[in-house]
């Protein structure tokens, strides 16, 4: 378990990987659980992710609320992140954002699937939330209370990735590592779907293959591997400074 | 109503911010209306908006006639902008560009819809104006002339988008900084929306989605979302020292 | 007609403005006949556009042979430029290059068509030429000798553009900076166009618009609105300080 | 034959424009043999490509064992490289990577073929290497060990490039500029040839063409064309301090 001040150093530097990496802009937004109290998470206020730095983080409490009085104003959709720590013990790391590729898969039919090995934590189908479904269609499609961020819980289930209808992805994993480098391969896995279906019926990944990728000795977040790819990312946001040695 | 001082200062940020988002390159242009004088509008004289400073910003008359007799060449376009501030007192800013994926939509018979959250501002489909219509198939497709900036502004009508055929867009709204986000969002959304239908059928964003985002508290130009995606674009396009406190 | 010296100031200018806009990246070229012969035209020695410098202008005849002994190593396919200033004496600049959203026009069957107003100088059905037709298939598609240069300037005839099968385009214009426009938007007009076929029947540029954008008083190269653009480009392209007053 | 010097810093360089022209992130990787050893070959350490130095090359034997005993975690897939080296003596210089423009072909039924001259390295269809053919579908996507290097390097065959199914690519070449070329064009063919395909049937290069481009005379490393794009990617790599005389 990652102490608190590796959690928040790990927190800004997601932030400013996210942006770089143009998975958010000036919306989309990316939390950690408390690795102390696992009833609460850090995420910023209302800020861009480019800017974000440690004195911008704010610890919430699992129904959206800023624990200490913080009064900066927070990210509307904050309830995506509160109700994904509620319903998931194992969940340490989420990340809400709009990131282009992705929005066809989340307004038409044809389900995103995992098609590349690096696209494998998808793992199967990935479901789309409608938030017409259980609130209507007069919504501003965003999710800015407890219930809406239940019902996305919800279709997330068990899975890593749910998509939002006509708005974006929220992503679910077990460490800041993680959900970051899922949020980039996810729009690249998005493309080579999209681009392969022109040239015919495309062939994704195997239950098989996406388990050995994502089971047991699949993926570790302290592996060279993966250290190899949060160095490079930390680097090109100019944040390569940050990282410990 | 922000002061003269507040809107010249913003329309040199927007310039750019519009730039530095690829929203226009040497042409494409953005004014606004002069708080002072309903019937006067700021826009810069024949400069690459990435150029243009405070000093650039000429002051026109609803018939695109420089007030004050500045002689340097104006835009060729600047009916556009005339034009709509003579037939919607509503609107306080017009952005007018060729954002290149828009102009799929204004050259094929599919219209352009809102499918996203951040492009609920089209409000239902987006109309398109072909100059040869009312001005027959010999025009440079430039809107010239005041007679031809009034038929646009009629295609127009009350929305806040307008596709030109084979050429562009125009784009309305109440302050500057709306405008500009419309400006950024549109061609996202028509990127969603045309890789969308390369998955089958879509879903746009229902009518009462677009009113909840659009209507009464849907989007406030002084709201924190709003201001966190100006400063981000402003810092971005180089000029983030210009933003107030 | 423009000076030696403003000849060669705004083809280096043209070379750089050609790279920084991704029309050329190691490979393509631009020259520019000479003002005070008119069958002899300026062309780089075999160099990336990027990197040409006034000094690195050589001056060739029409058979493609360097005046003065030059020895430095030429372009494979200056020809292409020679053959087109022999056929057309109204021409003043040309480009070869592989701009890449301009390759998929010159490989299928549906020919290249202005749609938007910028494209306009295309002047109706872009022509294909194939180098196989004359030469047959075992070239390496390159256009090596004055007898191939001689048969793209046919397919050219009195056009502005020719594509290249497999291989790219060659632009003619009347000056540096118009063919340097042409370059850059002929790129942007494909992708307009294949995009645009994505949603359906599209409508491209009349014959009357095509006129008169490209006709009589259609477009100046002394303009506000094209040294508007020249001086964007070439200020991205880090040569700003090499524009005259 | 380059000395091990030479051949060094050309790797070296390799890793620095394969990361900045976007053909790798911090996965994916160069190899070169050693000239003075041809059951040797370089690689660097498990790095990001773009932070590569000589001291991060390491040597390794075709079984993939380091050699000397460097402790410095390795690619988990070094077996692509010594495979390739181990059945192919002509090849000096390998990549492997995921370029994303590379994956629709890997997973789909139209297989790439070679439509633009510079991409007629491929010398005609590009076969695709499912590793769930021979190793199952319960494998996580990666080349980890011999076995399954030597299936790959059975599928490329004496063939220059192979795909790899949800996966990427493999190339092989006589030296590293050739193979950093193949690899850097290689995703601007497989885009021409889909966006082409978008346009109708389309003519890919002919057996002919493609003989007269890579055989006997067509490409030599050493001539200017070659060495003008060496240098150019060179420099926009920031590594053209490194380049010779």
């Amino acid at each position: 378990m990652p102490s608190r001040e590796d959690v928040l150093r790990d927190l800004v530097i997601g932030n400013r990987i996210l942006s770089n990496e143009g998975i958010v802009d000036a919306y989309g937004h990316i939390s950690a659980r408390n690795p102390d109290a696992s009833d609460r998470f850090f995420l910023s206020w209302s800020l861009a992710p480019q800017f974000v730095d440690t004195g911008d983080l704010v610890e919430f409490d699992l129904q959206g609320n800023a624990v200490d009085g913080d009064t900066r104003p927070p990210y509307l959709e904050r309830f995506i992140h509160a109700a994904i720590y509620e319903a998931r013990p194992d969940v340490q790391a989420v990340v809400h954002a709009h990131a282009e590729d992705t929005l066809p898969f989340g307004i038409a039919a044809t389900p995103l699937v995992p098609v590349i090995h690096s696209g494998a934590f998808i793992g199967g189908e990935v479901p789309v939330w409608d938030i017409a479904d259980e609130f209507g269609d007069n919504t501003n499609l965003l999710v800015t209370n407890v219930d809406q961020g239940r019902s996305l819980a919800r279709r997330l289930d068990a899975g890593n990735v749910v998509l939002m209808r006509g708005h974006g992805f929220a992503a679910a994993a077990a460490s800041i590592i993680e959900v970051v480098r899922m949020s980039i391969y996810l729009p690249r896995n998005a493309r080579a779907q999209i681009n392969g279906l022109r040239l015919g019926q495309i062939k994704p990944l195997s239950a098989g293959e996406i388990a050995a990728r994502t089971g047991g000795s699949g993926y570790r977040p302290d592996s060279p591997e993966t250290q190899r790819a949060w160095r490079y990312w930390a680097v090109r946001a100019g944040c390569g400074d940050m990282l410990g040695e």
